[in-house]
């Protein structure tokens, strides 16, 4: 239970009315009962409160509060701020017991920080080493000469392969996979894979044959603040680390080849693939379901729209979309141009009849 | 074993020849044994009945069986309805044994109903609520508060978050994921992909910034007969719950984002992405490796062709296709003159030339 | 610890310099210590070259390697082949122990090979057989009666469900899924799915109904020398098994759905997903994030770009590219004509003008 101004400091918003009210939780307005705040923080909200039970709300800059027969209100200058710090203040966990589990597997050999708790069925490899206040949930594995750094919150069933280096905060979703081999094969001659991507579709005289494995000594370096999505997957690079930059955030079934490196405050959204060997600036954004061609960097600050599909080198700053992904407005010209053309091809018959005629 | 009869009557379909004939297990036509039943529901499968040793097979309607040395017949109006029944019948499970494994780690204050099976090396978490006839799994993990209704069927490494609500007759193949943390975050100042977003590619004076976490409050609610495939990830609702309508199917590595409410009946197929806050209609098919950005809705009935990528309202009834999705008459249209553009281009040279020489 | 020696004999190699000397590792030029080989197989290596402390490097033919400063060097004809031998040499794997664990549950009716080990917390069902060497790492679960061959190397988490029958030599990566059940389903009258995918479009007058499930009778079978990525997912078949032909690799959060039948040598990239039904020959590379829709065939030695959706019959040998995938040459003289459109509309403004005004 926090105080509407116990709320209102961690914000750093300003609040009105009874600051000593008591709140348990959060709720949509419509769905609020009396001990939660209405998360309200546009105008489209109004109607919620009425329906809803709430005596606070988290309302808009300036909203005439007491009008919507409430108690006390917080006022929100950037909603999504806000959201940040009342979702924070009120995480009530997955209710994880502390401590280690009896049935957790650790090897002798690994070093656990202070107050580190490991789940029921984990397991901790050989030379693991786990910073302090870390939690290790149930049925996770951190495999052998594995790192993490300190309040690491791993959920359910996520594992971490042999030597991979994480720093402090990292956060991992269900069933998140660090440490695969890479995806990195060879013929023993020249393929028609080989000859139809320098010739740009021509597989040449290659003939078939079978794919011989390049193993992945490298292994994966994450730095701090990291959060990686459930089932998402990050590969071993090859001889060098793949590398996660702090403060990235990877979605969902997220995929990172071998030997990628991932620059610092990035967003990787849902379901997005980025192939091996590229290398990728800070601060960038991918949308959903984009894909990276292997070998290309993408610079500082680049924006991908959904579905992006990124063939070639991107140059720092620029907003892009499409497959293949082009700057936004290009696409925008394109895809009107597409809408017009069988109109176009109207007009093309028209002045053929008119002028060949 | 069953008797033909009984498989007939099990189709509500008709049956020709000796129906006390006994059936082990169904195959198709040329790889079935005496003892199976083939499945040849449409003409092209005549030659495989000869090449096969089935006495019995499930036939196409007015299939004049007895010509293809068979003993018995049943002869299916609808081939994939009979194939339902049929497979329904004969299916052989996985295995899992009865009760409660002795390597299960079941918290004292879970509730478990009436005939409840719980694999080896599961987890049922601190109040957690299982129907009766529910088979967890092995490796399964469900978390504490959550509920999940009767007759549930879970396979391997299968992990439900904490606080989910999961109506009956769930079905989730392996490694699928309810309720992992929504991939939610905010800048403390208006960031270069809001910038880029309003003004459609412009990232404006934005300056870099790191992420800042809007935790999970919601949970997930699942409605009855919902099957999820194999790891498929379903997101925790921010405030309200993300939830998954009565009758709904997703196949394998479907994602669903936070806040999301997907409706009854709804099929979302292989790889297919929801973004956050997306509302989806009743009886909506989304093809394969589809992707919806947030906030919009898709209404009733809508269908997507694969790989249709969604990014603005869909009104109820539409089919569609394309990057992005378009009515699948317009991406017809416009693909057709795409296909003929290189020829307009050299008609529009030859128009120039003969107008403007 | 290898000798120069040693390493150049099983490349078949040549070396000049100091064959005696020792390696422990393999090394990035820049990032190599004094007992690592320096990978520098191209010349654009040469200045990391200078500033590693390597001694010894693997470098392009004819390479003038004494003036790097190295004692030895090694010359590679193919490089990716030259890396294929040195990473499987040096290759410390993930520090899993030899032996059964005693903390995985084996059922006592499963069959285990010679020297077959078996991690902590994996379950070996009823009937289940293991080749001789297999190494079953922690976290994994093999089904009832399922069957994998000798030599296998099966990561932590990996799931196997009942019957499956997997080859000699099978690697599979954490979190992957052989066995979930196909996604398969049926109304019980002609639905509007059906109707559109019929008419390009048109729903009909079908009404809104619920799905009806259709099991998985089938199983899944593996041939030999596979490899399977991360948290990817290969269903069951209906009736008949859904195959994974001998050599092929399948990357991260690949998906093959029931029945689907994939050829010898095949490689299929990141997230590629592949329908139903679908007959896949011999050395077909699908490149990243490729789709492919169900009841079609795809000809031996066919390639498709990353992106790739694959809508329809594909003739061996054929190099396609796009949504909808078409030959490559088609792909880039379309899109080429699109790049162009805008400034196409404007001549045909002009042209209009011109003869109409």
């Amino acid at each position: 239970m926090f105080t509407i101004r116990q709320i209102a400091e961690a914000l750093g918003a300003e609040a009105q009315g009874d600051l000593d009210l008591l709140i348990a939780g959060a709720a949509e307005p419509q769905d609020a009962t009396a001990d939660q705040i209405a998360m309200a923080m546009a105008p489209k909200y109004a109607e919620g409160l009425q329906a809803g039970q709430a005596q606070a709300a988290i309302l808009w800059e300036n909203a005439d509060w007491q009008s919507f027969g409430l108690k006390a209100a917080i006022f929100a200058t950037r909603p999504r701020m806000a959201m940040s710090g009342v979702t924070g203040m009120l995480d009530r966990g997955q209710g994880f017991a502390g401590g280690i589990h009896p049935a957790a597997v650790i090897d002798p050999t690994a070093e656990l920080g202070k107050d580190v708790s490991v789940g029921p069925l984990s397991i901790i490899g050989a030379g693991a080493r786990i910073g302090a206040r870390s939690v290790i949930g149930p049925h996770c594995y951190v495999g052998s000469e594995a790192v993490i750094g300190a309040d690491a919150n791993l959920r359910e069933m996520v594992s971490i392969g042999a030597r991979a280096t994480i720093g402090n905060r990292f956060r991992a979703q269900p069933g998140a996979r660090v440490g695969g081999d890479g995806f990195s094969y060879v013929t023993p001659e020249v393929s028609g894979a080989e000859n139809a991507r320098k010739t740009m579709g021509d597989q040449g005289e290659a003939k078939a044959q079978s794919w011989v494995r390049i193993h992945s000594l490298g292994a994966v370096t994450i730095g701090d603040d990291v959060e990686i999505g459930s089932n998402c997957t990050i590969d071993n690079g090859t001889i060098r680390d793949t590398v996660i930059g702090s403060g990235s955030k990877l979605d969902n079934l997220v995929h990172v080849g071998h030997n990628t490196r991932v620059g610092n405050d990035c967003l990787l959204c849902g379901q997005t693939g980025v192939s091996g060997s590229v290398d990728i600036g800070n601060n960038v954004v991918l949308g959903g379901q984009c894909g990276v061609v292997d070998n290309i960097f993408i610079g500082d600050g680049v924006i991908a729209g959904g579905g992006t599909k990124i063939l070639s080198n991107v140059p720092a700053g620029r907003v892009i979309m499409g497959y293949p992904g082009v700057k936004m407005e290009t696409h925008t010209e394109m895809y009107k141009a597409q809408r017009r053309l069988p109109r176009l091809m109207r007009d093309i018959e028209l002045l053929k009849k008119a002028v060949f005629k």
